[in-house]
């Protein structure tokens, strides 16, 4: 346990005490108690809009790929290493292995017949599935299969593993609410088994039985709602429908589309019809091609990883070129705008943590040309 | 903006890679894409139990009071510095004004008719009276008068501002959630006019005549819960009322107390029956001579002022006396325990990051010898 | 158990079949089988607005207590019986001792020195006294004192009894939902000892000492809400002086009146926010003298009992002069307006079975001269 | 508007006073001043367990459709009479049309080519297609096709009309909540054009379009709960296919099934999780051959309608065997069994209005040989 020195230095401008020496031997005294006035860290700590350390990046999937499958050769997947993950570490957070200041955002790789060892732990986690197939995650004992854009949960403090059953490798996306729960010192976690107990690769998991029914719950289990999913994979063939649908209204001159051009769903828990999990929210965008989105900043980070078709998106001063599988991190408040290709359209993954300042009545919501949004901490509480 | 560089170096133990001159070349690899593995970080990143950067500290009233009356003579109050708010600094957090990774905790002090001008911001901030009197904070147009023992509610967006009427100086602790909107990036300010508009000095506040009767709501106010209480004033008369009732009920063999010599109170907003605001809990604690609490860990961090008597604080390792004023922070999951003085009682205020997990679902307390609680992240959602 | 005969009579008017001897075949066919159609009921199942059976009724108070006092001579109160209660029979319900289709409301009278035994039953309860004193009801073994202007609360399932410590007889309004209960058959019902436990009197009840601290929760009861209000009383002086202060912030030109002139509070659950108990809504009502209210109209039944002063009250075609102790019952969606006397002003007890259409989003109100609100069933669930 | 007399009978028994001609002088005073007292009414009002007036009764398809058609011939469809819906009457309510005293149950008979008039009305409503296809129900303006199996909604106050495209008549049940809001005086209605707008007959909604994909919401709808679900349609398929898997579960071994060999799925709102509308609940439930359920009691009346297979059904005293289209009403706390027959399994339709009592904390079920359940209104508040 290091204990930090303060170290407090004048500051300059309206507001700001004249130098004297008398002032300098308060600082010391400030210092020696382990006391830091607000007046020379103010600009720092109430902006007059959001400021976040992060910065707008994005991370090629031609450059990830690679070295995750060159750390598939050098590292083993075992007990202590846990996974073979590897990171996006957001330049502006000090080289931390964080995409943003609450989200963990890394490249699973899992070789030929390779297990990942069972274990759990109170962060909340998703997979989402951008190629390939052959692995089977297995939360509390279910075999859920992974396939090309699948989306899959496994929240808080359920037991889960991986096993690749196929003779290829296979990589995917995991998010987690990590950097959130580090930060806030709320993490727990425990050892299960070094192996996966069912090894069965059946093509649907018993949660999706259970769960994957349109507006249809168990009556077994209904009634109580469930701070998470219990739906353990939301299937790439239900989400492309679900986008297509949207479109065809739109075609047909009827609502659903989130802008024009623009289809999107929410991945959502069916025991509240809110967000998958207390701190991700997870979405699915499809834009036609040509579209360009409107200007939007929110309250809130999020990551997107290009799932097909290619366009350009612009975040604050930045802007990238985008193809299949590459990654960027929008920092909360900073403007994001997402033009598809002409040729193409664009499909984009998307996961954020709004659900976190949904529920401290912190959202706030800008889309350039329109007024703000009233402040939900100062509308109806939820 | 500057950009952190990554850093990896190779770990050791139980499912690290061998070193060798192709993994250093990996690992340079994930540098230069700013990548993180996780298998080096995991033992940081999740460990079994929480294990906050933040540590236990105290800091004295006897030596907190003087410094701030040196800055009363030195640091002028105004636009630009905004408020004479001096900040504890966790010894674990680098420097930070920080008492906490979530929880601001500051002496704020204000000369004889000296003014504080008017601002908002989203963070949410309250005021507590360990002594004096004599300042009036007028929020959204509403004077509240400042006395002993009371705790003020400044919710998140409300313009306040604060003007001492007395011809003594008052300083009082102030306790935001600055460094949790800080760390995700969440912040709004502005700033209102220089000097408060009603100078005005009621003994009770507007919202007082509206909020403050037991179990009475306005009818043109009634049926829309607010993310914060309407109650800009929590009286000591009351506080000090409720507890000697709870301790009345102990004697007379009813339940009520917490634990055996242990009353405690939660400061709560009316339109809810939550937490006062939706990032910080505030309770007042009263325990009877020589009682000791049972030890107590719980997931989220704590500030904790001792209003009157004296007694004796461990947290983890660390253990303090404790007296009038002084204040000590308990970092998430490190076990506390109190003991009041044989001769005295000890009266302690507290506020908490508690509604943040809550909300969550991330809430986990273990009292000593007894089982651990049910996760809420694995109950019911709320 | 006795089965009804059904009978069908043609109907006349628009839509209606012609009467041929082939639909009177077809109409005994229908009552063969126990059927009845839709076309010929229409018109009374399905009014363009609510038409309820229930009457604008007046019950005076001067001659309610002599019968009351008679009964008190006449009639024992002991296991059987349960209470010398007198219910309002609104002359719209064909006799049934119902103040409304879903309210009851009785005037119960305890002799000197007379008890009435322990019970409880899922129908939710509570007194209102609008004169005397001496009678203390013990609610799950806390004696509460009942006193001129108090509220007093037995919610569902928890054993109450009576004893009247005075030489002197009192009698109390006893408001419940036994009618709704009745009609959708959810009633049960226990027997507890015939005489009450607890025989202290109290002046105030361990659930004031508790819970009646204006925003203040015991934390060993705190972070659950309760379907009822854990508050067994609440006292005249808080209302009175509630109800001042909305006066007096009007005088001051401030916000909190329900309408010029028109002070209003709901009784109110401190663990939820929300009405007292979730079948009833109770409120008071102080009228500055000369005052007249806007004409509302309201989804829902009221039944109200003047306290003090004088005054004028129009329900639809009705009009009454009320004086002390007066009852009056207002049906669904039939207009009131309420007119203080001038030289006086009036105070009214209110209750209400709102909660059951909140809870159901089938409120609506419309205030004369005003838009009728949206339907909460069309808005956001609650 | 009649008034009523009251009239009062001495009761008998315990607790009731001695009859004297005092007595009877004092109940012609409360006659003459429409008061009723508690003591000769409570064996009524406040029995030790629900006593519903309601019976438990069938009423035969094979009777029914007959006098269906019959109507079909001799009753016009058109504004006035609105609808060709036959009610079912519970033989214990005095020959109102009512299937309980909270359940409306229809047949609802359009011929070839026929419209049904556009009105709407703040009762809830449903249709369920035991048999046939043909019909379109415009709900306000969106097209959706009825098919055997289907369970369709119509919540309050939204405009609907049907149209009957086939040159085959159909026949459906109608299910509504017009008895309780009857009961409470809550109903508004207005007549809409008498001819459905868009006469298009697509295979699936646009709320389909919109609502119909396992676990996915459109974000343009996102975040708002709504009082009632979205989903215009809930098709046979998707039921069929989640009772179905259920019952593979249970062969694997799996949780699933509400018992041994009986499936149940409740239809949901998936922008709350909860039921299909406030005030109505809708399951389908499946037994495979020779299972027999527990005896089960529970508060609220039900109606069931036989789908598929045989079997049979005791409600008390009461028991039938049960076929295709069969309709059974089951009053508050009557406790029933259902066996499938040997041979074939049964596919049972069920709407409640557990809604009701869950909002008001007053619901309780009894399964024979468990214990009963707490009290929801002794739990927590939902």
């Amino acid at each position: 346990m290091t204990t930090a020195p303060v170290r407090i230095t004048a500051a300059e401008g309206p507001g700001q005490p004249e130098r004297t020496p008398e002032l300098e031997e308060l600082y010391r005294g400030f210092e020696s108690e382990l006391l830091v006035p607000l007046w020379t860290e103010i600009g720092d700590l109430m902006p007059h809009e959001p400021n976040s350390r992060a910065q707008a990046h994005a991370w090629r999937w031609r450059n990830l790929l690679p070295l995750a499958e060159r750390a598939g050769r050098l590292v083993p997947v075992g007990r202590g290493g846990e996974r073979r993950a590897i990171a996006l570490a957001n330049p502006g957070l000090g080289g931390a292995p964080f995409a943003t200041p609450t989200l963990w955002a890394a490249i699973q790789y899992l070789g030929p017949r390779e297990d990942a060892p069972v274990h759990r732990h109170t962060q909340h986690a998703f997979r989402f599935v951008v190629e390939g197939e052959g692995v089977w995650t297995v939360v509390d004992g279910d075999p859920v299969a992974m396939r090309r854009g699948d989306f899959l949960l496994t929240p808080g403090w359920h037991f889960h593993g991986h096993h690749n059953r196929s003779d290829a490798p296979m990589a995917w996306l995991d998010g987690l609410d990590i950097p959130l729960s580090h930060y806030t010192g709320s993490t727990f976690f425990e050892f299960g088994p070094d192996e996966v107990g069912d090894r069965t690769a059946p093509a649907r998991s018993r949660s999706e039985q259970l769960w994957s029914h349109p507006g249809l719950t168990p009556v077994s289990a209904a009634g109580t709602p469930r701070p998470s999913s219990p739906i353990a994979a939301y299937r790439w063939e239900h989400t492309d429908r679900a986008l297509d649908d949207q479109l065809a209204l739109e075609r047909d001159g009827f609502a659903g589309v989130l802008e024009p051009g623009h289809a999107a769903v929410r991945f959502t828990n069916p025991t509240t019809g809110g967000d998958v999990m207390p701190t991700i929210r997870a979405e699915f965008h499809r834009l036609r091609a040509g579209t360009v989105t409107a200007t939007r900043r929110e309250v809130g980070s999020s990551v997107y990883q290009v799932f097909d078709g290619a366009g350009t998106v612009r975040v604050g001063e930045r802007e990238w070129t985008v193809a299949h599988g590459d990654l960027f991190a929008v920092p909360s408040w900073q403007p994001l705008t997402v033009a598809a290709a002409g040729g193409e359209g664009l499909d984009l993954f998307r996961f954020s943590d709004t659900p976190v300042f949904d529920r401290l009545h912190q959202s706030r919501v800008h889309i350039e040309d329109t007024p703000v949004e009233d402040i939900p901490s100062e509308g109806a509480a939820r």
